[in-house]
């Protein structure tokens, strides 16, 4: 594997052109030889110069030398210090004559060293580009510990696999330059920003570590789980969990934990090698569950479902004094946008490192509330589709015993979206169809039908329609009699409804 | 081009295994033929059907033959229904004795025919897999009148550029339904769920037309942007406009309309070619704007930047009586998790069209507070970087007179995240840095190194400067004094400051 970190220690872990080059480099070596990059995160995002021999000589003409207040017309250079500065590279400057003196008005500041400006924007779009590629290419992970900022958040983000210590942030903007264009104090810290608690929640970072150790062993047990090059198949380990033993743990009727049906419990053996199951993006769209297991010692991918309803707290906007906390609640078996857009990062990254995914479908369908729709549902639920349509490596749907999957959701895991990678599998008791029983009956068995049947099956019904054709053949009769007599009256006595009517 | 549509009056439009089937070979000849498939959506989701044969002759024991609503035991067929429905294949069933007589108890319900059940979510899938390899081959652009619901909703998004005639709606499940999950009259119409303005609102429906005519005008209009199939180049027309004119508008430096810079007003004419800019995706993420036109007659897609401060409204959730419309700012020049989104989903489609990318790049930055933080704005500034990555077309990049381009901004754009694809132009009034200059000199010019820069510069500071530096001169020659007499008294006296102490 190839192992890139930023030197905290020299300018700050900050990256400047040759900090970028140097990881390009690292990242393409990586990619030649198909193997799994790593990169620890400690630094403080692209560099920032400023041209140091020219702060120190420049001279300022300004409105009004008396009341500097007023404002300046331009800055300039002494001839002296111009013809020092100039054979650098420095500055750009045109000669003018002003105040009784020859000035070097300064038109642009180059700086004499390399990486002061922009040109660390572009090296740093450098490594963008480059770690996208390496994502889709071979198993990139990250760790951040102290930070993350800038250039630095979107590599770590590009590498998807995040492994982040709790102390530490990642960042786009400090929090006192925020503070700043807001006008007042909002935030007191970047951890507010980027910390643990908002990157873990939002599945930006997929594992949290207490240390930076705690980090490393994290990586390098998901490392356990891929091949040790592209090419190569994934690690298959021998098990001490035997692959003859049987599954003993079943899924409840219940809502239940799903976790339980992988690792199982005391006694009562799960799915998966017991101790092997490691869970990612655990707080992030919890009506998912996605993770890294073996399976009679062959690493695969997970995708399980949550049965219970579980809370979603969404945090207050600190820089809107209106804003609220809000928790709403999710149904389980149910894919909201945020699961949805869960299940097919999930699949994405599995799928990447070579994993044969398992996915233990189980869900009702997808939510079609306004607010979800609203919240584009139709498109997270699409990148499921897009993201089974790419999987390189195997993906088996198995439906467990007592769980269900129903309409859409069956359509976008259905093995005809990628019949050359995907296989589908369902248990005796579990329950499939476009509808659940209870809309299907509302659609398909309508008032009409119900009626038909009951008159076909309930002995009552039965008999009183029986009487009622015997009614209406007599009242044919009488229809007849009344026809050759012209009067209805004398007739009507006759009859069990007359009698009754009297 | 392949035309595909619905047949709203055979089976309510509805996708069954058949019109699956012959959905995925017309478009799988389109991608065959490289051409162009539009699908015109009026369809009412998977089809779902019941075993009628089975429906009027199954019998029901009942736990208690006299109270029916006590419930039931099994279904089951006599055993004339059974030798009749049973050749046919259309159920499973065991033969009991119950009740003093033969009866075949019924396990399965199978149907005599085919695309009852769980097939139509097959082919369903079969189909959403197919789209999603279309939109990759080649241009998909849907027109949705009337209806889609369900699969047909998920075709539609998977193939992306929809158009939306105003009537119609695009959802997942139908509003009664989801009034009965909800157990009250949440809904009063699909328009609700899934009409123009849910679904035009967050970017689904990239266009919107009043009649289906007007629909159809904006696909020819599309399809005039795009080669005739995917090995031939884009259509580049002779333009009224000639390519020699130049660009008048120029973007004042408030705060403006951008379409402006495009479009060009009367007797200014703006960067494209007259009459020929057509926006996308208008109402969502409104701080991007997205749209195709042409230039010098060759078609082009464009991304440009508002750079006004927009609002955003966000419906209440009907299904949550706590919840209330909330509106929020978003500033110009800024992206946002939605506009981030939108400007990667906008370079996809272009890209896969074929169409030369031109960036107008005007942003100060990412907004990195915490709830943008929070709403994976990280994410979603990724994914520009891996649409950039993944262009097929090229993309330059331009930043325009009076526009600027920071930090994280810059870093996704810069041509060297795709270097064989990307270039990068500049106008001379443009402006590029990692920070702001506000923000550079909070770090870059602190206050020591103004001290620094006023004593070198300023008359009244240089001359106190010296007059402290004489002073001291004067203190070294006392303390030498001092040394030698053993007391200051005497000595203070003799000094500027003695006397002036005095």
């Amino acid at each position: 594997m190839v192992l890139v970190a930023n030197e905290l220690t020299h300018y700050m872990g900050s990256f400047g052109p040759q900090e970028d080059w140097l990881d390009y480099r690292a990242s393409q070596y990586a990619r030649e030889r198909n193997i799994p990059r790593i990169y620890i995160s400690v630094n403080s995002g692209a560099r920032i110069g400023v041209a140091e021999e020219v702060k120190s000589e420049f001279q300022v003409a300004w409105l009004d030398p008396a009341r500097p207040e007023r404002g300046f017309k331009y800055i300039y250079l002494s001839p002296e210090a111009y013809s020092q500065l100039s054979p650098m590279g420095s500055v750009k400057a045109e000669l003018i004559e002003d105040e009784g003196e020859a000035r070097y008005k300064i038109t642009d500041i180059i700086g004499k060293e390399d990486g002061l400006g922009v040109e660390c924007l572009r090296d740093a779009g450098l490594i963008a580009g480059e770690t996208a590629q390496a994502y889709e290419d071979i198993v990139t992970i990250s760790i951040v510990t102290c930070r993350a900022i800038g250039i630095g958040s979107y590599v770590v983000r590009l590498g998807h696999r995040v492994v982040q210590v709790e102390s530490s942030y990642i960042i786009l903007t400090g929090h006192a330059a925020l503070n700043k264009v807001l006008g007042r104090a909002v935030y007191a810290s970047n951890n507010q920003l980027g910390g643990v608690q908002v990157m873990h929640n939002n599945g930006v970072t997929h594992a949290v570590a207490t240390t930076d150790l705690d980090a490393v062993r994290t990586v390098v047990n998901w490392l356990q789980f891929v091949p040790k090059d592209k090419l190569s198949m994934v690690p298959i380990m021998r098990s001490s969990d035997p692959i003859s033993r049987p599954v003993e743990w079943v899924p409840p009727r219940a809502p239940h934990d799903p976790r339980l049906m992988l690792t199982g419990e005391p006694g009562r053996p799960g799915f998966v090698d017991a101790g092997s199951f490691d869970e990612i993006m655990k707080p992030w769209a919890q009506t998912v569950i996605a993770g890294r297991a073996r399976l009679g010692g062959i690493p695969i991918g997970i995708i399980a479902v949550e049965t219970r309803t579980v809370e979603l707290t969404q945090p207050a906007d600190p820089a809107n004094l209106d804003s609220e906390c809000k928790t709403v609640q999710q149904a389980g078996q149910v894919w909201f946008p945020d699961s949805a857009y869960k299940t097919s990062e999930a699949i994405n990254d599995f799928s990447r490192e070579g994993l044969p995914i398992i996915i233990f479908a189980n869900w009702r369908g997808f939510s079609g509330g306004q607010k979800d729709m609203y919240e584009q549902i139709l498109k997270f639920g699409a990148e499921i589709v897009r993201s089974l349509r790419g999987a390189r490596a195997p993906v088996l749907v198995y439906i467990p015993p007592g769980a269900e999957l129903r309409g859409g959701a069956w359509a976008v895991v259905d093995p005809s979206v990628h019949s050359a990678r995907m296989e589908m599998y369902a248990d005796n008791d579990a329950r499939g169809g476009v509808l659940e029983p209870e809309a299907i009956v509302v659609v398909k068995y309508k008032e009409k039908d119900l009626l038909k049947t009951m008159h076909r099956m309930d002995q009552e019904l039965m008999r009183l329609s029986a009487r009622i054709t015997e009614l209406k053949e007599q009242m044919k009769v009488i229809s007849k009699n009344l026809d050759r007599r012209g009067s209805i009256d004398d007739v009507l006595i006759k009859t069990d409804v007359g009698k009754q009517g009297e």
